[in-house]
């Protein structure tokens, strides 16, 4: 039942995903033929360095690309202006044209980066994703979002900037640690929930080898998820209105995250308790019924993610949903499901929000 | 001959450029619409704060807008990461949500930087111009370029962002200094060169009122000349091809006003050097007929744009346009006039530009 490729489709900026295991060799035929004018910058963290990433750019440079290879340290504290701005000297200075490929190596931190500088450096240059992670390879790879944070707030600042191509290649996930396969684990719940409410239960099977890092099962579970949300990103490239079901789970999501402090919680795990939530208040504003409900829960209890979302709805995180992005005046967009693949947008006034909390608790 | 309205065609981006005079009143009903939640950035200098921005902005605050006012200071200098930086604290701080208009009231700087900020914040904020240079009105606010300089070089980090309208008010260039008003007709000659030779007959004839900045007479070149702007942003939004010619006179330009330091010559200064060089080189190598290069001079001539472009072909000049964002590989792309009205885009290997340098001599 896996897709050895899933294609984007946006008229001009079509592009496809393909799904790979052990072929870093074709990655490097791929990188060549994107680096028409024979340069090429690849942008990686220093863990994926380590790992994957400096061995594969001496095969690069080896087929005669002249490779500009830019590390930023691991994690979110990093994404930022600062980081960005460093690249950019750093690319200016080692003779980047207006042709020359940015490739985004590793997870969804360094592709934010990476995408952001390719955005926006000379107005913008082809870009190309190698998802390093479970949640890169299922859901920030795909789309076009980049960006970075500010101080104030998560991806306050970023751009749409389609990649060329997605390669996930299955053996870049042996060496990621449980907690951050659960992670990814927590988006392909997300879009099974949004549109192939079967992923739930392969989840849920298959749980014990996903949760090990097993090539196969994961692959079993990437595939159809992308190709869940590469139809929502064709839909709706920019986000104007459907897109922003993929927002399922995220918007207290995004909150819980930010007030746990970057780091303490995965994105993944902070996702579950926004899933959780939003199934829960699904159940009583959309009419979702609780069986549906529950096989969400089921998928997340099974990899393990967390359940208390109740403890997280308190002022302070509720103070953090009025920042987001989605707040226009004093109401914010949530994403609820009248049922399992059939989610709706609603738009509740922010003190809704704190009643809900208190109807929970 | 003026025109009240230029709409540039792009489909669902499609957007009017408005003449008018004395207008702020019109200028502040736009601005409300715009701010369909209530907010609007309005981004501006120091200088044209003082002058114009600020008490029309407690116009627009008299009409129930919340407005944030971001003031930078004046030049060039300033167009950096760094200014866009504290204006996205600052927006976020006020409350941005993704429906308020960022609103540039300025000349080229503030235009680039508040389309830069409009372009990442929040992944991009509906944006409006209200240029107040001649620079700006006749090129600069119109065709969605935006960005800011790097150490290494001007506008290298950017994005295509649109505006939603651009209003042009020649009341507002009655501030604008003489010198500033011949850098802006150095634009209006590139366009007439482009696309429209009348208008250079249209600006020798009249270079003493517009000299002195009669608003008759600065509308009368104006709107033309952002007809032949709109037409070829229309054709080619995002640079791919045809949109280049507008770089005629520009890619030596730029290197000599990097050359010379940045506010040494105005950006028209540096462009008219650069369009005297393209007009030597169009009649030695492109069959541009000598009477149609002396016709460009002319113009140049009657609002006493600078003469001696020999003097700058020097080798360090050279190394700057080697950097320039229109390099790939070894060649450089230099706009060419086959005669007037007929552009052509003609790839130079660097060591060539060189050798004419010599044979100018």
């Amino acid at each position: 039942m896996s897709e050895d490729v899933v294609h984007v489709e946006l008229g001009a900026r079509s592009y496809p995903v393909w799904f790979r295991t052990d072929a870093l060799t074709e990655l490097t035929a791929h990188a060549a033929a994107l680096a028409v004018t024979g340069k090429a910058i690849v942008v990686t963290d220093a863990t994926v360095a380590a790992l994957h990433a400096a061995p594969w750019v001496e095969t690069l440079r080896a087929r005669g690309v002249r490779v500009t290879l830019l590390v930023m340290p691991a994690g979110e504290a990093h994404k930022t202006l600062a980081t960005v701005q460093g690249f950019y000297d750093a690319a200016v200075a080692a003779g980047v044209d207006r042709q020359t490929p940015v490739i985004a190596f590793g997870g969804g931190v360094v592709g934010d980066v990476a995408g952001f500088l390719a955005a926006t450096l000379l107005r913008g240059l082809p870009f190309a994703q190698v998802p390093t992670t479970v949640l890169a390879q299922v859901d920030s790879s795909v789309g076009g979002k980049t960006g970075v944070n500010l101080a104030a707030g998560k991806n306050l600042v970023g751009a749409f900037h389609q990649p060329r191509w997605v390669f996930v290649d299955g053996a870049l996930l042996r060496t990621l640690p449980r907690r951050e396969i659960q992670s990814g684990l927590a988006e392909v719940i997300k879009h099974g929930a949004l549109a192939r409410p079967a992923l739930l239960d392969a989840v849920a099977e298959r749980a014990p080898r996903l949760l090990v890092g097993d090539a196969g099962a994961l692959r079993a579970v990437i595939a159809p998820a992308v190709a869940v949300k590469a139809a929502v990103v064709a839909a709706d490239e920019r986000e104007q209105g459907q897109r922003a079901v993929l927002n399922l789970g995220h918007t207290l999501g995004h909150a819980i995250e930010a007030e746990a402090g970057y780091g303490a919680l995965t994105h993944g795990e902070a996702v579950a308790l926004g899933l959780r939530y939003a199934a829960w208040l699904s159940v009583h504003r959309a009419g979702l019924p609780p069986a549906d409900a529950a096989r969400i829960e089921r998928a997340l209890d099974a990899v393990d993610l967390p359940r208390d979302w109740r403890g997280w709805l308190r002022p302070e995180v509720i103070a953090r949903v009025a920042k987001d992005k989605k707040v226009r005046g004093e109401c914010v967009q949530f994403v609820l499901l009248a049922g399992l693949g059939r989610p709706r947008l609603e738009t509740l006034p922010l003190s809704e929000l704190s009643a809900t909390a208190a109807a929970a608790a």
